[in-house]
């Protein structure tokens, strides 16, 4: 069972993890930025109570605290109740949701071990927006994605905004770097016996749903909106293919056509 | 050709419509709230230039008015040329994206016209996120929605922030209202030739890739993220499809759910 303790003081040192958090995100050196996994709200606090990483404590308003007791009653962490204004001072802003837990990270899981067994895979390349890297996770966890693997010149899924976003779900579906040179690299997921596919707008690319990806074992290649997939990324694909567009639009968010992908794939079958 | 006019004093009533508009978006009585119709950013206007809405001027710093030169050749209205901080007082916050174009309200389409060859048509109920509104529009656009229609508890499509979200195309994707009484008004849905389908996480739906829709004409009812469709809504449609989702997830944001399902019906072919 978690120890509640009523803090009162927003200059208590108990609370050094949640101090000044828009600054720590800028600065993950500084105290309060040590690369501390962050979540926000009863939702994703429980989420991160049933994840791999290893809860340090919890900061809330009573009754946010009180809502957790189930959650709590298997964790022997610190709970700190406090008010609403105690926990603006202390965290420099005034938290709607009324409660943070606050996590280590946890060891990152090895790339060849993650996609030995998985059915279907998301590889991300330059995805630099939080947000969108948030909503993706979130939409791998709905539609059936075993594991994400970064590739180059992603950011950091643990930020405090991408876990927000998510819904807690970074928490949930396996991730790590893709080590070695990109996109050679690659080649973990073709010996795993994936098939690596590309998404893309480009018109000559297969529509996915015509792809015969449906069954198969996929690694699906996802870019940033706007530049998308780089020429070399695209190349190293075993197949590129396309979510069919009405003409004259912009390509759909980064999250919304991975959404449409992972779903046309067929990984969740029900 | 458009005129372009300098205008350099924050106070000139040339500027009412762009006056406050933070404020204006609250109180649509008010000047500058008249229901007018606000686009931001370059591709943002563009789309309202192109579209049926009645642009009234544009204002913008002049390297915006500049980019849009070939697009103001065709249209007899003012473009007012001012510098960034003339124009984030007019606004009353900084503008990054350096243009703004306003336009009146076009009149709502006719439902019945509306739908009347459509090949796939989105009824919404309760989506009154006005960014999960404006996704949708973005989405309808990309993947072939000829129509949408508000049920009840809709919120306004034509908001600042739902225009800026769907990038413009809630300028583009015809919509409106649809009057009578709820949910046998979706009658005129069934009048039209079009299968009435109504897309919910219920375990019992059919998954919606095994639902037989492809080519066919659709009516896809959508509610809101959390409270989804109301029991009236689903028991007026002619079948429940669902997007089969992963246990232990909350449902997608409408959205991307909305995106998936306009996929999986295949409007767009090619």
């Amino acid at each position: 069972m978690a120890t509640i303790i009523t803090l009162d003081d927003p200059g208590d040192p108990r609370a050094d993890d949640y101090r000044d958090l828009t600054s720590a995100d800028r600065r993950p050196d500084r105290p309060g930025g040590r690369g501390l996994v962050i979540a926000e709200g009863v939702v994703v606090v429980r989420r991160m109570i049933d994840s791999p990483y290893p809860v340090r404590s919890l900061l809330g308003v009573r009754r946010r605290i009180d809502e957790l007791a189930t959650d709590l009653a298997g964790l022997a962490v610190p709970a700190y109740a406090t008010d609403a204004p105690t926990m603006a001072e202390v965290v420099g802003f005034h938290l709607n949701r009324g409660v943070l837990a606050v996590a280590d990270r946890a060891a990152p899981p090895d790339p060849a071990a993650l996609v030995r067994d998985a059915r279907l895979v998301a590889v991300l390349e330059g995805v630099n927006d939080h947000e969108n890297l948030g909503a993706l996770f979130r939409n791998a966890a709905a539609l059936g994605v075993d594991a994400v693997l970064l590739g180059p010149r992603c950011s950091d899924p643990l930020y405090r905004r991408s876990v927000r976003v998510s819904m807690g779900h970074v928490l949930r579906v396996p991730f790590t770097e893709l080590p070695g040179p990109w996109p050679a690299s690659l080649d973990v997921l073709r010996a795993a016996g994936l098939r690596v596919a590309a998404l893309t707008p480009a018109a000559d690319a297969v529509p996915i749903t015509a792809s015969g990806l449906q069954g198969e074992r996929v690694a699906l290649l996802l870019g940033a909106e706007g530049p998308g997939l780089s020429d070399e990324a695209l190349a190293a694909a075993d197949l590129r293919v396309r979510i069919p567009m009405a003409t004259g639009v912009d390509s759909l968010n980064v999250a919304t056509a991975a959404a449409v992908a992972f779903h046309a794939v067929g990984s969740v079958v029900g």
